[in-house]
Parts: structure tokens; sequence; C-alpha cells
């Protein structure tokens, strides 16, 4: 996978202010192979920003081993005090839109003002197609020699529910490893989206230019959640394309009223080869976060409500439709309903009662 | 409420086709008052077409007593064969934008075409504020007065998802009982369209000229759910601005790719004042289901099935958000997860263990 678990953590990327990190036995370090270090020393080497670590203890985070599971709940929990100092910027694009490529050339532009970068996504189709388009080794090749960037791939396996809350851990994890600029990457095929709105702080929509007029591929519906929209490969003759774009996209816009805040999603350009609009892009989400700051502690309060919520119902679904009662009468009622033999109301009921 | 129980059902309203409406004992109809009806007796005079049987039916359905709600279900049972046979057709649009008027112009001009009409509402609002905007008996006088119209408001209690299911099994009744047009207004603010998006053929937005470019009140998201957009209120000094509404609203709809089948919702202009652009609203629904016609039925059964899991899963949410154990210790573990002292994982775990 393209996490940089082989090069990883020189001491200078020990986290300054981190006076209380715990001692710790060095033969328990969960650096070393071959045996599972204890929570303790997980949660010392994350906190000293040690990346080998970190990857390991997001793979606990990915299992779906019982045991692996808890230990990673008791980590997330000793790390979370040491949480939630970064910016959260969630981008999306369809594939096509240049997104790696973006992110290459805005992540770079950042680590070398000296910003400690994560890159993570969000991808429910990898567990599908079980070759995930974000782990790509060589997607970000620059990044990924980056010492002040850490790339991890989406998680393969789960719902879209499960894969969104393990990314949202790893958040977590991240910054109590130093991290103070969370990328979360994801698709623009619909639901992905607002995962991802709801975890991050500001929201960023890759568009191209086409050669119509349309907007090649976007969803409707994922320009609505955009914090701003920036349009990629702005070089060449794709210039005026480019412009013409952003000229449409922005009445648009123009047309749904401004968010409470007053903030209206800016329409950037952008070019990775020639550097254009990559100051702007941050410009603007600094603009937006000085603009949203009076919200800023709530928006995150009220995610963390709705992670919980959504944790919880997600559980209740899959006991639910795991329950051997309801894999068994579920195919047929499913029919009925569909056949419109039974009322839905009805056939609700039936598998209700059968759980009971 | 609006609905028209007291000037209800001439025996010209009885379906023709209807040869298989069951015979009677007189004693038990629901049109006597005072006692509570069999269920037989209510299918035969739904089947019937006698609105205030159909009207007893629905108050059932919104009962939230347990022997109402299991008396409903048998009735719903028995209309589901007859039901399914109407064009339900969902309309939006802000508070402002002239529903009302617009329904009673255009419902007006279905029935003297010889439509049975059906106008039900969606309003989540309602059970908050107490008294539903869209409950006004004085709203719509000419359709509350037509023999060929029956006006239902919006269920006044539950959750979105039990209104919006109440109006879904609301719609199977008014089918059985010969109604082949049927309205879901909603207004629009949201999460509610999803909800009538997911029970209707074909839906319609209406939108007003604003005085500027911008589409006053319109919720994002909402036009991206519409198959088409009725710009209201085009007459005297309005029809420029909302010639210049369509412009903008033409634009931002091009922007985006067709539907599947090639669909992309036109924007008409329209006056109840007038009538313009009333005849041209219906050739535009029925040119939508025409051009969709090969899915309209996996439409609807996937809407079926969709209905399904939403019901179980609310009752699922419902059963666990009022379990003792829950109540008690929800409170505590919202506020400690927004403080960030708990994760969400973890916080979950506590709630799911506390319902074991």
């Amino acid at each position: 996978m393209a996490d940089r678990s082989s090069k990883a953590a020189p001491s200078s990327q020990i986290r300054p202010g981190h006076t209380d990190v715990p001692s710790i036995n060095p033969k328990a370090s969960p650096r070393a192979s071959g045996r599972q270090p204890d929570v303790e020393a997980f949660v010392h080497g994350i906190l000293l920003g040690d990346r080998v670590v970190l990857s390991r203890a997001i793979t606990l985070i990915e299992s779906t081993r019982m045991d692996h599971q808890q230990q990673a709940l008791e980590i997330i929990e000793r790390c979370l005090p040491h949480a939630g100092q970064s910016i959260r910027i969630g981008i999306t694009g369809v594939p096509g839109v240049g997104k790696s490529t973006f992110i290459e050339a805005f992540g770079r532009m950042l680590t070398t003002q000296g910003k400690r970068l994560a890159v993570l996504a969000i991808d429910p189709s990898s567990s599908r197609t079980h070759g995930s388009i974000l782990g790509d080794k060589t997607r970000m090749p620059t990044l990924a020699a980056d010492p002040n960037a850490y790339i991890r791939p989406s998680p393969t396996s789960g719902s879209l529910g499960g894969v969104a809350r393990r990314t949202r851990e790893t958040i977590l994890l991240c910054e109590a490893a130093g991290f103070d600029t969370i990328f979360v990457e994801t698709v623009g095929v619909g639901q992905s989206e607002v995962a991802v709105h709801s975890m991050v702080d500001v929201f960023l929509l890759l568009a191209l230019a086409g050669a119509g007029d349309e907007l090649q591929g976007i969803k409707r519906g994922i320009v609505e959640v955009a914090d701003a929209v920036v349009i990629t490969k702005c070089d060449g003759d794709n210039m005026e394309a480019g412009k013409k774009a952003r000229g449409h996209l922005r009445n648009a816009i123009n047309l749904f009223p401004a968010s409470e805040t007053g903030w209206r999603p800016p329409v950037l350009l952008s070019s990775a080869m020639t550097g254009l609009g990559l100051e702007k892009v941050w410009e603007t989400v600094q603009k937006f976060l000085a603009d949203n700051a009076s919200t800023f502690g709530q928006r995150r309060r009220e995610q963390a409500r709705f992670w919980l919520h959504q944790t919880v119902e997600q559980q209740l679904r899959t006991q639910f439709y795991q329950h051997p009662a309801i894999r068994d009468a579920l195919p047929a009622l499913e029919k009925a309903v569909m056949a419109g033999t039974i009322s839905t109301t009805a056939a609700a009921e039936q598998l209700m009662a059968a759980v009971k």
C-alpha cells in the first residue's frame, strides 16, 4: 500500500510540546514486528509521530478481528486528548479530474511551507473491485517521498458507513501523531461525499472544464455541498475552456442563497503543471475557516454527535440484517412487497416479529 | 381539517369496473358514526369511492393507537390489489411560491378533464408548530368544493419517516378509492423532498422569479431531484423576471449530465391567474412518463423495496432510542462525544451494550 511504513520516523518528526509522552519499555515497541505490542506502546509511538506505529494502529482500526477492534478502540481513546488540532479538508472529484495530480501539487506546496500533511481516502468501491483506485503506490510519488507527508489509502472492506467510520478514526490518530493538515479524498459518485462532508472542516470540489458546456461526470447534488470549486488542468489550450466553465459554475452557484454565514463557494482556476491557483486555493480555505470561525467548534461537536448516531444505527442495521431469521425471511418478503402482494408496513412487522 | 368528509360520496363516484366490491351489512357501515366499523366495511366503502369511509380509514393510518394501526394494516392489505393505478406527482416549493394557488389551478384543469384527483401532503414541520400550513381549510377553496377532488392535509404527528410512511399508505387507499391522479405536496426545505421523491412517479419543483438573479429560498439540492421546474406567477409585470429566471435555471440544469434515460428537466413558465403553462405542465408530466416508461414498473418496485427497508430501520431506531437504558445513558454519552472525551465508537459500544 502507499503508506510510507518502510522509510518512516526520523527523530525530527517527534512533535514539539509532547512532553507528556509516556516512557516505555523498548522491547514492547510496536515497531518490532512479530509480536503485537500493547496499547501503551502504540500510544507512545503515535504521540512521538512514529509512522510505522501509526500505520500499524490504523491497520488495527481496519481489522475485522474483535481483539484488534478492541485494541484499536483503546488506542483511539488514549489518543483522543491529543487529537483535533488540524485543518480537515475534504477533496472530491470524478476519476479523470486530476485529483492525484492536484493533491500532489497542492500538498507539496503545504509541506514546503512546513505543514505536516496526512492524505486519507474514502473509497467504498475499493471493497468491491478488490483494487482501490486510491491505493496505487505510484499515484502520488512526490508526496510519498516527502518526510512531511503521510499517505494512507482507503480501508478496503466494509460498507460505506464502516469505511467512513474507520477513516474518521484514522483522522484522530493522524492528528495525535502531529499532522496538522488532513486531506480526505473521495471519488465524486454520490453518497460518500455526504460522509466526507460530515467529517471535514472545508470541502473542495475539483471540476474539469468539459469539451462542451457540461461539467462532465459531476453527479447532481455534489456541487451543492462544496465550499469551493477548483477547476483543474487550466493550462495551455485548456485555459479558455476553464474560464468558460468558471463562468457557468459561478452562475449556477449564484442561483442559490448564500450559507448562513454568508459564504458563497468561489470557483477557482488551477493547474498542477504550472502551479496556477494553488496559493489561491489555500487562501480560500483559510478565508472560509475565518469566515466560519464562530461556528467551527459547534460544527465539529455536531459532527461527533452525528457520527455517534451513525455508528449506533449502522450497528443496529448490521445486527438486524445478519440475524438468521431475517436472512431467511427477507428475500421472500422483499419480493412480495415489490410485487405488491403485501404492504411494506405488514412486511416490516413480520420482520420485526421474526427477531423477537 | 381540509378533507371533505362532510359533503362526500354521491353515488356517481362509485368506480366503474369494481364488480368485486363485496356486499355488506349496512348497519356496519363506517359512515355511521359512533361505532368503529370492521375492516370489511372499510374496504367495501373505500372500493365504492366513499370519501367519508376513506377519510376515516386514513385517520386510522394516522392514529398512534395500536388497535387502530392493526386495523389500518388490514385495510391496506385488502386494498392493495386495487391500488397502483394512478399517476403520482410530487410538488414542492418554498412557502410564498404560490403552491396552493398552482395546485388549485392545475388540479382544477385536470378534474375538468374528468380526472379524479387526491391532494396529499407531507409537512413534518406541522407536528412541531401544532398548526400545519398545509391544513388550512380555505387554502384550496375551488378544489375543496370539487366533487372530483379530495384534499387531505399532512399527518400532524410523528417523525418525517413516520409522516412519509403514512402518506405513502394514504396514496394506496386513495388509489383503491378510484383516484387516478395523486398530488403529494411538500414544503421545499430539504429532507422531506427525498421522502416524496421516493414515493412519486414524477417530481415538480415550483420556483419563484426573484427580484435579483437568485431563486429566493430554494434549498441547495432540491433542484437536483426535480423532473421539471415550474416558475410560478408569470403574469403582468412578473413575466420578464420569470423569463430571466428560466434562462438561469436552464443554464444551471444544463451543467449536469442528463438522466440515464436522457431526460433533462425542462423549465416552464406558469400563471395560476391566466392559466399560462398549465397545459404544458401536464404535457411535460406525460412526456416524462412516456420517456421513462421502460423503467416505470421497476422504479415503483424499487420504491416499495426502499420503503420496506425505511420502515424496518425506522422501527429499529425508534425501539432503540425509546429503550429506558438508552434514554438514561444517551445524554451523557452525547455530551462526552461532543466534548471529545470519548470516541464515537466507544460511546456507541456502551449504548449497544446497554440494550443487551
